[in-house]
């Protein structure tokens, strides 16, 4: 059994990377929820979405983000009547979040609801939300602007300087059934190579979670999603500098110094290998682009065999 | 000004007639919430948009309900994703249940998100609700069990046996700003042909309203939903039986004593106009079926000259 922490996309192909080279029920996805939002009144969960629309092949790989195969009726329509039409949300996407949002309304949990839609898919991995409470990431922007995870990434284009990261709600939150269980019974628990500080931080600070990767020490595996010193996509390059952290995989390495056994970094980072080693993990250098299907598997392979 | 208490369809065809015949601007609609569902999250309110559509030449005649050239991307993907979708809504259709629903959260009332659809959509009517507040209607059935309106109406189709009618919330509800006004102003407030136990009882039911008609009932003007013993639409006769009226012109006109000071009837029924008169209101006898704009226009023109 592999236990994977799940950001978005960075994710996602590690984890069908993973499901070419191990039998996919095998795999758990404990899915970040910071990025969830309501919009329109619909419940989105934006990484859980991700990894699942990954795994059953409807992602679009041309937007990095929704469904394959997509089509904009309802939102051409929204803007036509002066809507708010910055957080786009296709017509297949819509069926997702009016799914979603019918069963919570009808007192699911987050959890069932996930578990509903990955079988409705056809995934055969676990897909979990890491908790069923709100758990909300905020950033401070350096003007002292307050912004939600959706607010700085999309109508921001992350194009803004940050000062500050807050997880609302996780000191009061629980995990979700099953993600403890799931941390404790893996072969082997994976740090997938997402953003430190937005996808994975709000994962661990969960209560109950970083002390349980932190016990599988040995049997973790993280991989850095910065190479040669910038972010495969997204803002975790600048975010990290602006957090006062290095913007590289050894910087990455630093802060999962206790939680993680093994690090993965990719061969154009190799010469940092020495340096995480000495911070009391393991560096394995190999190609950690995942640009095709068959590279990721080539990853999972490797990351599998850590 | 024209103030028209309004249900569903035959008060949008009423309206659209009227709106031939006097400047659209001077009309006000109060419209029935008491058929408003959430599903999927989303605020639904049928009545509001059937005027609204209707006033903006986007009625969909094919279907009875819903938007001109419709298109089913978002529900297909639901029914295949095992959601419930009993309660179609269209892809344009959505995005005025998107648009209101995002509103309302923001802390909108329902009066002004009425307002600005009306408005998005080209239409000068004023479309107003008759209340902000929640008001149900509720049915309860010969069997005892207990259904919103659309569970009556959509899911079973209207094809079972009702006991009692009840407007949930009402008696804590009161008039949106600007009902009263409007009632009090108007040259004519015209009781639309729409069902009097599901569509203007729930508007009656609102504080204030009932008497506020009742103080301009000389120049209240109502319109028989019953034609030669049938609804033109719906169940009003079933549900006038099998709540103790009669389904007939002369039975909504018994529902409307003291109300109504003129009601007109279809030529159908011209044998019942002395015994409406008996009730203390003027009878005008003519056609009332709305088969077509011509048709609405014809009967508007009557109604404002009534």
């Amino acid at each position: 059994m592999l236990t994977v922490l799940c950001g978005g996309v960075g994710a996602a192909r590690l984890v069908a990377g993973l499901s070419q080279v191990v039998d996919e029920s095998t795999i758990t996805c404990v899915v970040n929820v910071g990025d969830d939002l309501v919009v329109h009144g619909l419940h989105v969960s934006p990484d859980i979405d991700t990894v699942t629309y990954t795994l059953a092949g409807l992602h679009n790989e041309a937007t990095g983000w929704g469904v394959v195969g997509e089509s904009w009726r309802v939102m051409d329509e929204l803007g036509e009547i002066g809507g708010p039409a910055w957080f786009r949300l296709g017509d297949r996407d819509l069926a997702t979040h009016l799914y979603r949002t019918g069963r919570l309304r009808a007192g699911a949990s987050l959890a069932d609801v996930t578990s509903e839609l990955a079988r409705a898919r056809g995934v055969r991995a676990a897909v979990l939300p890491v908790t069923n409470d709100v758990l909300a990431t905020m950033l401070t922007t350096e003007s002292g602007e307050r912004l939600t995870f959706q607010e700085y990434f999309v109508a921001r284009r992350h194009d803004v300087a940050v000062s500050k990261v807050e997880f609302l709600g996780a000191a009061d939150s629980g995990p979700a059934p099953g993600v403890l269980e799931a941390i404790d019974a893996a072969a082997q628990v994976i740090v997938a190579p997402s953003n430190p500080l937005l996808s994975i931080d709000p994962i661990l600070a969960v209560p109950g979670i970083a002390a349980a990767v932190a016990s599988r020490r040995d049997h973790v595996v993280g991989i850095s999603p910065i190479v040669a010193g910038a972010a495969v996509k997204g803002p975790a390059d600048r975010l990290l500098r602006e957090l006062g952290h290095e913007a590289s995989a050894l910087g990455v390495a630093r802060l999962y110094q206790g939680l993680v056994g093994t690090f993965v970094i990719d061969e154009r980072d190799a010469s940092l290998g020495g340096r995480i080693e000495q911070l009391g993990m393991r560096c394995v250098v190999t190609d950690t682009m995942m640009t095709d299907r068959g590279r990721a598997a080539a990853l999972a392979k490797v990351v599998r065999d850590a």
